[in-house]
C-alpha cells in the first residue's frame, strides 16, 4: 500500500485504528482450544468482527514464533485472511547488518505479504536501507517507545543537546521520505510528540500504548495528528482480550467500535473527514 | 550452559571459534539442492566437519525465517543436531516491551533450545530483563557492531562525553553479571575494544566481523582476551561458503581448522592453555 492509499482508507473507514494481534494461547477464550489452530480461529474472529473498523492489523511476531513452525503457519494463514485494503504491519523490531537485513526484508515483504515492519535503529542507516528498496513497502522505525525503560536510552542527550530519538529521526529523514518511512512513538509520550511533530510534520506515526499501557487516545491524537491524519493508533490487549466467553465475537466488535467512534469524532473535529 | 562450562569447553577444544550458520539456499553447493531440506544437509555437513573445532554455532534467524515455516523446521532440526556441549546462539537481535520480550525468551530458550540470544538495547533495561530470568541462558547485548553505519548511532557522545555504547555497557552491568550477559563487539572495533575491556574486564564478548567483513583475528584477540579467554569469535561466510564443489565437506573443515589452529596458538601464547 502507498501513502495515498493509506490516507484514503482512513477517510473511507473514518478510523485510524490498528489492532495488534498479540495472540497468546494462554489468554484466548477457552472454547477456541478445541480447534486445530486455536490462534488462527481467534484471529479470524477478530478480523471478521473488526475489518470494517480498522485500517491496519499488527501481528506481534513473538506470539507466533513461540509456537515454532506451527506458529509461522498460523501467521501465514492470518495474513492471507486479512482483506487486501488493510495495512499489515509485522511487529518484529528487526535490524541487522546489510545482507541480514535484506533477508529480513525478503522474509516480511515477500515470504509473507506484510506492508510494513517495525525496525530498531540501533545499528544505523545500513541496517534500515534494505527495507526501503521494496515498492509500496514500509519501514517503521522505533523512535520513542512506550515502555518504562525506553527513556533511559532513547532520551539520552548528545553534546548538541539533542535527545537520541531526535537525532535518529533527524538523520533518518535523509534515508527516504514520508512515502515509505513511519516512526513508532508511544502514546504516553505526549510532550515529546509535540517536539517530534516539529521535526517530521508529514510522516505517519504508529502509536502504541493506548489501552492496557495507559495512553489517552484523545490527547495523543490531538498532538500527533496532521492534515492527512498521519497517525495510526495501535491497541492490542484491551480489544483482543476484552472477553473470554463464547460472546467474544460480539464483545470484540463492541470494544473496537468504541474506539472507532472516538476516532471518527476526532477525525471530524479536526476537519479530516 | 554456564560460565564455567563455556570456559572449560574453550580450554578442552583449544578454540574460541563460533561458526555462523547464515545458510542461504542461493549460496550453498548446488549438489545439495537434490535433498528435501538442502539447508539442513548443508548445516549437517558443517556440523559434522567442525564440531570438534568450535565452541559455538550461531544460526542467523533471518536465513531461516525467509523460508517460512519450513525454515523454522530446518532451524529446529539443526539445533537438535548440534551436540549438547556446543553453545547455541540465536542471532536474532530482538528487544521489545516486557511481555513481548518474555515471549521471545520463551521462543528461543524453550520452544528452541538455544543457550543465548543477541539483543538490541534500544528499548532499555525492561526489554532485556525477561531474558535474564532463565537459568543457564544468556543475553548477548549489541554494544558496538561491525557494520559501517553502526558508529553513527552507537558512538554518539552524551553530555558526559560517554559514547552511547559505553553508556549502555556501564548501565547494563547493574542488570545482571558475567554469568549470563555477553556483549557484541565488531572485530573491526579494536580501539574501542580496549576501552570496552576497561569497563567490563570479565564478561564474554561475541566478536563477529573476522573474515568476509575484514577484521583481524590476531589483533582483535590480543585486545579482547582476558584470563579466561573471554571472547568467542564468529566467522560465517568465509568458512561456510569456502567451496561450492562436492568436496565442500573437506574444504569447510580445512577452513575451520586454519582458524582453530591460529586460535590455539593465541590461547597458548596468552597462557590460557
Amino acid at each position: 500500500m502507498n501513502y495515498d492509499q493509506i490516507c484514503n482508507e482512513i477517510k473511507n473507514k473514518r478510523s485510524y485504528l490498528c489492532i495488534g494481534l498479540d495472540s497468546d494461547l494462554k489468554k484466548i477464550p477457552k472454547y477456541l482450544l478445541k480447534y486445530d489452530d486455536p490462534i488462527f480461529e481467534f484471529n479470524k474472529i477478530i478480523i471478521d468482527n473488526t475489518k470494517d473498523l480498522v485500517v491496519a492489523y499488527k501481528p506481534n511476531l513473538a506470539f507466533y514464533e513461540v509456537n515454532g513452525s506451527q506458529g509461522i503457519e498460523t501467521l501465514k494463514k492470518t495474513l492471507d485472511y486479512i482483506p487486501k485494503n488493510i495495512f499489515k504491519i509485522a511487529d518484529a523490531k528487526r535490524g541487522d547488518i546489510g545482507n541480514t537485513s535484506l533477508m529480513y526484508a525478503k522474509t516480511f515483504f515477500e515470504t509473507f505479504d506484510f506492508d510494513a515492519i517495525t525496525l530498531s535503529p540501533y545499528m544505523g542507516r545500513d541496517s534500515i536501507d534494505p527495507f526501503l528498496k521494496f515498492k509500496d513497502k514500509w519501514a517503521i522505525i522505533l523512535a520513542l517507545t512506550s515502555n518504562q525503560s525506553a527513556k533511559d536510552i532513547q532520551s539520552i542527550k548528545n553534546t548538541d543537546g539533542e535527545k537520541l530519538y531526535e537525532y535518529i529521526i533527524k538523520n533518518s529523514i535523509e534515508w527516504s521520505s514520508k512515502k515509505n518511512m513511519m516512526y513508532v512513538v508511544g502514546a504516553n509520550r505526549e510532550d515529546d510528540l509535540l517536539n517530534i511533530r516539529k521535526i517530521i510534520p508529514d510522516n505517519f506515526l504508529l502509536i502504541p500504548g493506548v489501552g492496557a499501557q495507559g495512553g489517552d487516545l484523545k490527547k495523543i491524537s490531538e498532538v500527533g495528528m496532521n492534515k492527512n491524519c498521519g497517525i495510526m493508533v495501535n491497541i492490542s490487549r484491551s480489544i483482543i482480550y476484552c472477553d473470554e466467553s463464547s460472546k467474544f465475537d460480539q464483545e470484540v466488535r463492541v470494544s473496537a467500535m468504541k474506539v472507532k467512534s472516538q476516532m471518527e469524532e476526532i477525525l471530524f473535529s479536526n476537519g479530516i473527514i
